[in-house]
């Protein structure tokens, strides 16, 4: 497992040695590396797999990303289409059917990482077999991701006979798709949402129209310069009244020439800070007429005399958001941690800065404490972060039968830790992202460097799929009612509390008992002690709440005036959350003594750094006092040294390939020099002429002699 | 002062009005806005003046910023370069003289953003007259910044003769040059740079040379694709003795054709997060030669048989780099702040999502105590750090005539708060302008908004001047080597320590007195609150890094092993710095009581806040108990509710001008959505046709027919 033929890009000599100060760091191996790709891959027949898709789509020059970083917005999008294309036939090819685990591996590699807005369950939910935990991410190169967002939607959404309708024009792409929800002027609150569908019944159509400016479409994917169509959200108005949002499908360009259809108004919004391989669109619609077939209608149809009729309810789309989170964590928010530590933690073993004591050479930087505080907890987090969703996944598909027998039971438990763990893993996962690329120094500003697209990335995360505040407070609700049940029950137990807030009736800890270092090295101590400061912080937030309303407010009025409150007691439960998560996956690989002793030590890591950054919530009541958080700093500080000794491995062993990294500073073989100077000659900056020079700096130059 | 005519952009009907929702913002006003603005720009004649020359730059168009979100790299360094020779000629037609302030708000307003390497003091420096706190934002537009850092360095390192000989080849651009220090495999560390030049005394020339791969000089500005010429700092080599970095002048590229000269590879390091308008640029040598007298010899020179004589120490160079730094403060790092909290506080009283209480219409998002908590503290900060680090630069210049009288005695402190203060700044002005940029949602991340740009400058003010780890620990070096000389020296007073950490010898203070919310409210109480904190932490880390000593460790390993203490403590002593000089600004104010309100409110915010973000440094020793720092809470959220009545004339007061926004969120009339629209119609993605259709998207829309 040394060095994978797979992971080295040849071509150039120095691509073919390993850079001596890589190669030492994987010298000794205190546990085996392929052991714990398996174990995160979820079955060494998955990591296998997986593997032999990847190479299959490395080799294919048509899916290289390589020039990603010289392109324009448009030369981006243009790619991403084509890339889409090519990859429609490389499955066809291959055979890799839809619910395949090949085409889930591929998907997942190159799919859009854009917000996916679909409404029915992932990719692989439709397989029998379990679910190979996907930690792999998303590239994010391939056009047109909305086009199956839409068609998902069309068959959680419509009847048998819209979807027997449409579906084969999807498929055999007769129209492009796309799926309008956001608007200018709204985006989280839906039921503010302005644009209108109008029934007439005269002509047995809806009008679809944009009252307002803020009733504009903005941000849809694909619908910019793509859509031939689009699922569009509206208000559906009729026999006179409001019935609220359902889904129409809207023609908006023509099929013979693609220019847009009459009343509508369609392009693309322009640059964002990152996703320039997605034409994110607007449409404003002036009176757009569509037949009455084309609300989707399996919930609710409109009779052709106007007649609103209910058809049944929701709630299985309540939960495809859910999956849609959760697929979301493992697809695409976790792996861009995770690249981002793989690219800084390599790069800080190749890079020599100063030296520790005057008479050494310049030392590695990763041997500086400093450097180790900003990067390993990242890693940790990286590793705890992929156990909390892929338990969280677990707990998805052990609900799923339930649900499917009407039994909604778990879905408000589930709906709150999909709420909170997104929030709270995007929140941290940008902050990671960014300190790593920080770490890099000025060497992490270049987008050649990889960093930059994690990050710009990874903080969109933040705001799409739900807004981490408005999330976070999804949770405290949870948490806030769980908590007042308890109370209003004087005699429940934990068993009637869902499990995640189970501790909320466990026996009340005043003091934590820890003194030395080693004694805070306990699982058991420290999810306790989490457990600890999320129930007092959640009693705390109840009382304050209690107290306004007590004091005259309503409820709406007291909860605007406590949501502070409630955001750090959302955040203090989910980490809590993550820890014992942590602490479950350790306990299960027991029998694994090599790669459990490196993964407890990262979990150990994960729980302290929280201690650490959370400080003032266990000091607050004296839960623990100053000497114990100092001893805690103790225990910190020599995990750093511990981890750091392991943390090339660490990295290889997330196994990510040099060309999903693209990263001239990540790359298995720590040639980080190289790469990057011969990169930047591939910049068009160094191979157009210089585009200042004849007309600005020439006559410059040599007007003085003009002036002899 | 409702709607000054040089912030409105007319032209479209709807920027004729101010939005209803941000007019009622400005109708009742607690204070003077002009007032306020006037103290921020250090007086109403600076005011006038600093309108006047912006209304210059903005009336002409050849200086519009406008299309900068549309532009490729290519395009946007043409740009730089047309603006800058643009300057040149409105300068010398308006008579503005290099040193005027007329030169330089316009300077300010345009000089590139980038890391300025200049060696010689800043440009007001040289003017008699009092300088004018410089908070006009760089927008950062203008090409060939490091011509001028050359200049300032011939004019600080250059015998007369090299400057009499140099100086008119730049004045009248003759040669363009650049500035070329960092190389690919070495930044902070001056001493580990590779580049040799090596004494010929045969031929009475220095051979400079690229010893190796990562000796290639990297990131220097202009020197990509403009420069003809550059000064390149190497290792001095002669009569077979190293001597240290020196300064040497290296003609690169032909002044006939602009052609790479022999030996040289020269070109530009491709994409970066942002800075496209500046070509920044790598450079190997090839055993170049050149006359002995391009080496800048006013403090050493070798002579033609090789000798090599020291001619003085370089210390003012040494001041010369904490000048740059507060430039660095007030020019670039703090406006990016707070533009950003411009930006988004304009935004946030346009916006409406969803209702407090059911029945009622949909809020002002700033309305929510959550987006209270996201800006206002960011808003406070800004003010404080304007304070700071005009009390800095006051510092600055009370010390500059000591140190012409060859005084140093101030050097030691000016140093280590220049450092910690360019370190705390610039981390917590990109923490704060993210966080503004995502608390516009959706719209935060479009380019358009502004917001992105400030967002990924400002993280590169972390890095560049000195990464903020390395800054920090050289505040912390000043902090234990002061308080080792409280210990040693038993009587020592307040008198015999530098003025910024005099509190070290003050009287302890166990526990604060405060108790009920309202307690602390008050400079002087939470001043000392800090004092006692960064006390302590000072304390405990000089504490820990003696243990060490004693343990057998030798100082290098000792330091190394507690940096990550030490760090916390710099943070802690900088924050009670900036507490401390809001609080000594208020009281010059007293005589403007609405202007003191109003600021005595932030400064009560950015102090609270700070306490509460670092609470447990506060509980740590039992100085503040759970209940008080629920106190400090109760007074911060009543803080924010009384804040948010004054936010939009408070960002009024910063006086930005809509060009220098450059947002389509930001602006003074608050037309959100309508300049949105309009703006994303510019977009190269609209203009130009879709790139992706002729060649995929009709194939295969239109491939279906000739399949029936």
């Amino acid at each position: 497992m040394d060095s994978p033929v797979h992971r080295v890009s040849l071509g150039d000599t120095w691509s073919r040695r390993v850079h001596p100060d890589m190669a030492s760091e994987r010298f000794i191996q205190s546990f085996s590396v392929e052991q714990l790709t398996n174990i995160l891959d979820g079955g060494a027949q998955n990591t296998a797999l997986r593997r032999k898709v990847e190479s299959i789509i490395h080799s294919d020059p048509e899916f290289s990303v390589k020039d990603n970083y010289f392109m324009t917005q448009n030369e981006r999008y243009v790619a991403a289409i084509q890339k889409r294309f090519h990859f429609q036939i490389i499955a066809k090819r291959l055979g890799w059917l839809e619910n395949s685990p090949e085409f889930y591996y591929a998907y997942r590699y190159s799919l859009p990482g854009q917000p996916q807005r679909y409404q029915g369950p992932c990719l692989w939910w439709a397989t029998p077999a379990p679910c190979p935990f996907p930690h792999r991410a998303l590239s994010g190169e391939l056009a047109l991701g909305l086009h199956t967002v839409f068609l998902k939607s069309l068959q959680s959404l419509g009847s048998e006979e819209q979807i027997a309708k449409w579906t084969p024009l999807c498929n055999e792409f007769r129209i492009i798709a796309s799926y309008a929800q956001t608007e200018l002027g709204h985006g989280t609150n839906l039921r503010g949402l302005e644009t209108e569908a109008t029934y007439d019944a005269a002509t047995q159509e809806f009008v679809v129209h944009s009252p307002t400016l803020t009733a504009t479409k903005w941000w849809p994917g694909d619908m910019g310069r793509s859509a031939t169509h689009t699922l569009v959200q509206a208000q559906l108005i009729c026999s006179g009244a409001r019935q609220g949002m359902h889904a129409f499908i809207v023609p908006i360009r023509s099929l013979q020439d693609h220019t847009p259809l009459p009343g509508v108004t369609v392009g693309d919004i322009g640059p964002k800070m990152d996703f320039d391989n997605i034409d994110h669109g607007f449409l404003r619609l002036d009176h757009v007429r569509i037949p009455r077939e084309n609300m989707l209608s399996r919930f609710a149809q409109v009779l052709p005399d106007g007649t609103y009729v209910k058809l049944g309810t929701q709630q299985t789309n309540y939960f495809s958001m859910v999956v849609v989170r959760v697929e979301l964590l493992l697809g695409e928010i976790i792996p861009l941690l995770q690249k981002a530590c793989v690219i800084a933690i390599r790069y800080s073993v190749i890079r020599r800065q100063s030296s520790i004591r005057p008479s050494d050479p310049e030392a590695k930087i990763l041997d500086y404490q400093t450097q180790q505080q900003k990067l390993l907890p990242q890693l940790a987090t990286a590793y705890a972060f992929h156990f909390l969703a892929s338990n969280l996944l677990k707990f998805l598909h052990s609900s799923y039968d339930a649900i499917r027998n009407k039994d909604f039971s778990n879905l408000p438990e589930l709906h709150a830790l999909s709420a909170g763990i997104k929030a709270m893993t995007s929140d941290l996962c940008f902050q990671g992202s960014e300190l790593c690329r920080r770490a890099c120094g000025g060497h992490g500003y270049s987008k050649l460097s990889g960093l930059p697209s994690l990050v710009t990335r990874v903080t969109a995360s933040c705001t799409y799929e739900g807004d981490n505040t408005v999330l976070y407070l999804q949770m405290a609700r949870f948490l806030v009612k769980n908590y007042l049940q308890t109370q209003a029950i004087p005699g429940s137990t934990q068993k009637s509390l869902p499990p995640s807030v189970a501790y909320l009736t466990a026996p009340y800890l005043a003091r934590c008992p820890a003194q030395k270092a080693a004694d805070f090295l306990h699982p058991k101590l420290y999810t306790t002690a989490w457990a600890h400061v999320a129930a007092r912080l959640i009693k705390d937030s109840a009382h304050h709440l209690e107290t306004l309303i007590r004091s005259g407010a309503d409820w709406a009025e007291a909860w605007n005036q406590t949501t502070v409150i409630h955001l750090q007691t959302a955040k203090a439960h989910c980490y809590y959350i993550s820890v014992k998560s942590f602490t479950e996956t350790l306990e299960k690989l027991e029998n694994k003594p090599a790669v459990w002793q490196v993964l407890k030590r990262l979990c150990d890591l994960y729980a302290l750094h929280g201690i650490l950054t959370n400080a003032a919530d266990f000091l607050h009541d004296g839960f623990l006092s100053g000497a114990q958080v100092d001893a805690v700093r103790t225990g910190y500080l020599e995990l750093l040294g511990l981890v750091r000794k392991d943390a090339i491995l660490l990295t290889d062993a997330f196994d990510f390939t040099d060309p999903s990294l693209n990263s001239a500073l990540g790359c298995y073989d720590g040639n980080v020099y190289e790469r990057l100077f011969h990169w930047a000659q591939k910049s068009p900056t160094n191979t157009q002429e210089n585009p200042a020079y004849e007309k600005y700096l020439r006559p410059l130059l040599q007007s003085w002699k003009s002036r002899l």
